[in-house]
């Protein structure tokens, strides 16, 4: 049974805070392993991934055949039927067409002073993106890590793939040629991440690491940030739809249950302002549950985390929402781009009826990686700003240090910084006597 | 006596790289401590942040005196000289107008499928600065990091600054409020930040910390970082010049020393093409330490952390460069813009021998919060994005569901994730029948 709540309920405030504050992840404490591994694999490099692939993977590699040779990945790909290629293709192109919008522009000015100010975006020199082996390798995150970073220019772009026992993934493999990847490796865990951040004989370093993995990749990439770039450390996945009654009670369930299928700690929360309607979907979902092939986690997400809370208006659900700052934000109401003014903390908004958020994981565009957990709050989904950084530029002439360096020495001696201030006037000092 | 290479010594690409890897922070570990402190104050509140205040601060506060009133602020501000008021004016002037130049634009478009995709950029709603006590207390830190909160449109901004045994820097104060800062406590350590992450009765939380502080600030912003956002934590700076002979050696020298001179962990490197004119330098160095009032501070982070590269050409110069990602970069050249193109890891450029790297710091306009630690290889300075997020927008008509939906509903498929599938498949249904 998920959890009801109405904002005119006397005790509404402390069950929506509650919600809110729920812990939804129980996040076994492996950071010792991982660091152990991380040291093993910067101590002895190929032999501890190969030695860790063999123990944990069931996998025996040599540094030969760490990497998928290409003749490999084409045998693969030939295995992946053409419908499916046709999808990937799809996405891809619609992934990279909206990703190319986000490549920032340089910039350069002379001010009044004659300073000549600017900055210049460049791509990082080498990426790595972590996919998950197993039931949550997912072809689609393949596309939505590598893609920004190729657009983004990323001359050398590698993933880590684990394949227990050699089961490769076809998709994966066909997801990655797609996208432009230029080396895939077979390992997987905390000992791929360290080989990516730290570099082995047979992986060269990265500067970048993405992707998502579970509790020890999770360790193993705030281990390694600071070594490399990190993206978020991404929680258990969300979506809050906000629903007026004029819609299908289905479609509303079945956009609740494609969080809750993700993962038992997933969460999915129905905002409406008609509480029939509410009780309809409720009874949608639970009509759903019966036949869902991953009914079992889908209904366990939705009896632990679930919530339908009932509200008097737009304007309270959109409080809520922010309060909330979801991951997702589906809008299925008359004026959706009304409302989504009012909703500032999301990931990402899906806006009206015929936008199930199942579109945005796949083929929308935009990238499906988001920040969970609130922090939609202070951050925003991955883009091809996460693949780049900003080099500041400033030239300054003769006339220019004139006119603001007097000012630079004021507050270098009000510092106690002198090398700073003297630096200046050195420099003043031969434009003076000129 | 710094280090002295250069590219053609046999043993070169040792000793280079052992430079890169010379590990000159001893941070001590407080990790347990501020562990402690975090959880006091969030059991705690006001309570235990008036406590820690008292006894690490010697200052003793209530509820009603932890807020610096705006009637303090005027006295304190009075106190600032004319000169220095103009030169903060000056510099706040000018970092705002870099800075404005870097809000992003928001974007929305309507693709062939019918599909309207694009992108929105808020600011955060609160966002809190740390700003160190003591010696290290920077009115210019103030400026860089509230002007880009402020540019970005950050509502409430609040500030925290140890007063020990309550001594106030009016012009940190003044700093403040010439950019704009909504609240100042006198608070500091990590029960600052504990207190601006998880809020108090009398301090609201905030959704992103920035700004520098010691050992016990950084550990305290890595572990309240999920919870909000924070900006880098930063390494100790760094300074890289580029120069050919046709320099004056005591310019040269006093930018390397503006940087020695923060810390005795600091790192100065000269690369040039010219090997007399690096003993030129040096020299030129030993001179200035003579006398320089931080002589003791910055003769030891030269002695220590000091190099001097003698290369080939530029081209070699910009490849070491590269290497090492500076934080800043000074390239003092006869054609400083054709080296910048090659030195794409880098926080911040200086062109040519009239951009001593002090302007930067104070009056230039861009940020001198910086990527330290090689970090420049996929890492930006501070900035107005650091106090936005993008969340991204899509809004399918009928006819875009039916010309992408079926991928969609392939890519479900192959992912076994029934549920994202159907909720596509429901709605084309209802499309096919109409």
């Amino acid at each position: 049974m998920p959890h009801f709540l109405s904002t005119t309920d006397a005790d509404f405030d402390a069950r929506f805070a509650a919600l809110l504050n729920m812990k939804r992840e129980d996040s076994p404490d492996v950071d010792d392993r991982v660091a152990g591994i991380i040291a093993d694999v910067r101590a002895r490099g190929d032999a501890a991934v190969i030695e860790l692939t063999r123990d944990l993977d069931g996998l025996t590699l040599t540094p030969e055949t760490l990497a998928i040779p290409a003749e490999e990945v084409d045998r693969q790909c030939a295995l992946v039927t053409d419908e499916e290629r046709a999808a990937l293709e799809l996405a891809a192109d619609r992934i990279r067409a909206y990703h190319e919008r986000q490549l920032p522009e340089d910039d350069s000015w002379t001010d009044a002073s004659g300073a000549t100010l600017g900055w210049r975006w460049t791509p990082v020199s080498a990426a790595g993106l972590y996919v998950p082996g197993g039931q949550a390798s997912y072809p689609s995150s393949v596309l939505m890590n590598a893609i920004p970073a190729k657009v983004a220019g990323v001359p050398r772009l590698a993933i880590t793939v684990p394949t227990p026992q050699g089961q490769v993934n076809p998709l994966v493999l066909l997801a990655a040629r797609i996208s432009g990847v230029d080396e895939i490796y077979r390992i997987g865990g905390a000992q791929a991440v360290a080989a990516l951040a730290y570099g082995t004989d047979t992986i060269a370093p990265v500067d970048k690491i993405t992707g998502p993995g579970n509790a020890y990749v999770a360790a193993a990439k705030r281990r390694v940030f600071g070594k490399v770039g990190i993206d978020m450390i991404a929680g258990p996945s969300e979506i809050l739809v906000i629903a007026d009654a004029e819609n299908d009670a289905d479609w509303i369930a079945l956009d609740l249950l494609s969080q809750a299928e993700h993962d038992a700690s997933a969460q999915s929360i129905l905002i409406t302002t008609d509480a029939d309607f509410g009780q309809a979907v409720h009874s949608a979902v639970e009509k759903r549950l019966e036949t869902l092939e991953r009914r079992a986690i889908a209904g366990d997400s939705w009896a632990e985390n679930g919530a339908i809370i009932t509200v008097r208006d737009l304007d309270e659900a959109a409080a809520l929402s922010n309060r909330i700052a979801p991951e997702h934000l589906e809008l299925c109401v008359a004026d959706p781009e009304a409302l989504a003014a009012k909703c500032t903390h999301a990931g990402a908004i899906f806006l009206g009826q015929w936008t199930p958020e199942a579109i945005g994981d796949y083929v929308g565009g935009p990238n499906h990686v988001l920040p969970t957990a609130r922090s939609a709050r202070f951050s925003s989904g991955l883009s091809v700003l996460d693949f780049m950084k900003r080099t500041t530029l400033a030239r300054m002439t003769p006339e220019a240090l004139q006119a603001i360096g007097p000012a630079a020495e004021t507050l270098a001696q009000s510092e106690s910084l002198e090398a700073h201030g003297l630096s200046v006037a050195a420099r003043r000092q031969r434009l003076n006597q000129g």
